[in-house]
């Protein structure tokens, strides 16, 4: 199970009806948070989204909208008691700017550490989830970033006992254990059907679209996507700013195979309404959503 | 005429009901703003408190709560087409924050400039106030400010004629010119009354009480003070963490002497009904208030 919460979905600049964009992914009780913008610190417990359990921040890039309400939320989470470390994840950069903005921020109660991303993709892990950060294009280096939670196959009693595993193991074997017993080796695919499909969510923002992009997105449950301006006209501003049309996003979506849902976000302080342009990326990709500040939702696997 | 505008009330950390505390003081359609943290160009823009006229930005310390929106207010300012100079003024040690603040900052649209107060008192000016910033004690340099609205005698007509000013100078001289004619030297005096009685705001926030404190308040038409705490009962909290309790703030409202009005902000997160506590503040000076983010208070001089 992934749970998602959206709290904030606006670009740029923070606004009195629209919070800065930022993600919270949690799985097994602990949370990723992706950007902290001004602000962010608020939205989430606007959003009902508890602090506590936040282990890893990953930042997509240092401009000051994904980034200023750093300091502020980890002096809150200090205040709020946290022992266990923090971890900062983000493109190369990030130390520089954590370092400068903790100027506001020098004494935390638990330990922080940074870690720079330099290769295009880079895996790391989250939970039980397999997560990966992947470059895309702004004007400076920025990062998307997937989330995977594999699920092992169905229990297969049957292929058990005509591989002769002996009963006993056959617990310990569906937990992932490999066994060596009486000059056997006992493995937990022995035991087990293939590995069914998990759950997968994958966030971009402040980029032009990429192959590489969607590539990263196939298969997601949600696609969380820039969608920073919704009409089409918009295109050279989009271009010269290095962000995405909604049809753009949607277009990804529609590349990318096997995705979903897509949820629009980062709008710019242009567009109060962004549904008024969902039907432009709905044409391309009809899963289309235009969230608002605090959207949730909770991934779970396929009943099969 | 001064417009006063509290845009948020609380203090240490930013609150799903509560911003930071934060002034605007408006006048001649120029604003200073004093202090800024997270959220501060949120709750002003809430507040319906226009960014434009803002020249002038007064640090109280370098806490992350007093200036952690700095830098996202400086970018908006930006965004939103400024060109004219801002200047900061703050404590020692502000100018080092300011910069570092700016690494997600870096490129303005508008001159910035950091002026850092050494002196136990120092005089100022914004528009035709006299601004004045005085040390308080907090547990690193910390500065209260003080706003005068200076306002002229009445015209002195039978004064005028009984000095032989003659009839052409006279407006002239109410504006304030020195003249020459005739070989003879007219001063204003020559046809005003004594000064009247002008308007005075002080604020002070994050520091125990001092009878320095009462002193800059005195002659405040209104004083707005600190109260973290409005139980008596956390006077050891307060001493520790050099921070004032509501009675505190009343006893140096009532010492100052001819302080018209107090409000009390920068309310502890421990109290999230500040208003139970007004009784006791009252007691000791009956004019107190709690104020709720963004009260605002426009004070115009006296009928005569």
């Amino acid at each position: 199970m992934l749970d998602i919460c959206l709290s904030g979905t606006g670009g740029t600049l923070p606004q009195t009806d629209r919070w800065l964009t930022s993600l919270m992914v949690r799985c097994n009780g602990h949370a990723a948070l992706i950007d902290c913008g001004e602000g962010t610190q608020i939205a989430l417990q606007k959003a009902g989204q508890n602090l506590s359990p936040i282990d890893i921040i990953l930042i997509t890039h240092i401009h000051a909208d994904h980034i200023s309400g750093l300091p502020g939320l980890l002096l809150t989470m200090g205040k709020m008691g946290r022992t266990e470390p923090v971890s900062i994840i983000g493109p190369v950069g990030t130390e520089h700017i954590v370092n400068s903005l903790r100027c506001i921020a020098p004494f935390l109660t638990f330990e922080l550490t940074v870690r720079e991303l330099e290769a295009e993709e880079t895996l790391l892990s989250f939970q039980n989830c397999e997560l990966k950060a992947f470059a895309v294009e702004h004007d400076l280096p920025c990062l998307g970033y997937s989330f995977s939670l594999p699920r092992a196959g169905k229990f297969d009693a049957a292929r058990a006992k005509e591989l002769g595993v002996p009963m006993p193991l056959w617990k310990r074997l569906q937990k992932g254990e490999t066994i060596e017993q009486d000059g056997r080796t006992y493995t937990p695919d022995m035991v087990m059907g293939a590995p069914r499909r998990g759950l997968k969510v994958t966030y971009c923002t402040d980029s032009r679209p990429l192959p590489s992009i969607a590539a990263a997105a196939a298969g997601s449950d949600l696609f969380i996507c820039e969608g920073m301006y919704g009409d089409d006209e918009k295109l050279d501003k989009a271009v010269q700013n290095k962000h995405m049309l909604f049809s753009e996003a949607a277009q990804m979506a529609a590349q990318a195979g096997g995705v979903k849902e897509l949820w629009l976000t980062h709008y710019s302080p242009s567009m109060p309404n962004p549904e008024d342009y969902l039907d432009v990326a709905r044409a391309i990709f009809p899963n289309t959503h235009t969230p608002k500040d605090g959207w949730s939702k909770t991934l779970v696997f396929d009943e099969a």
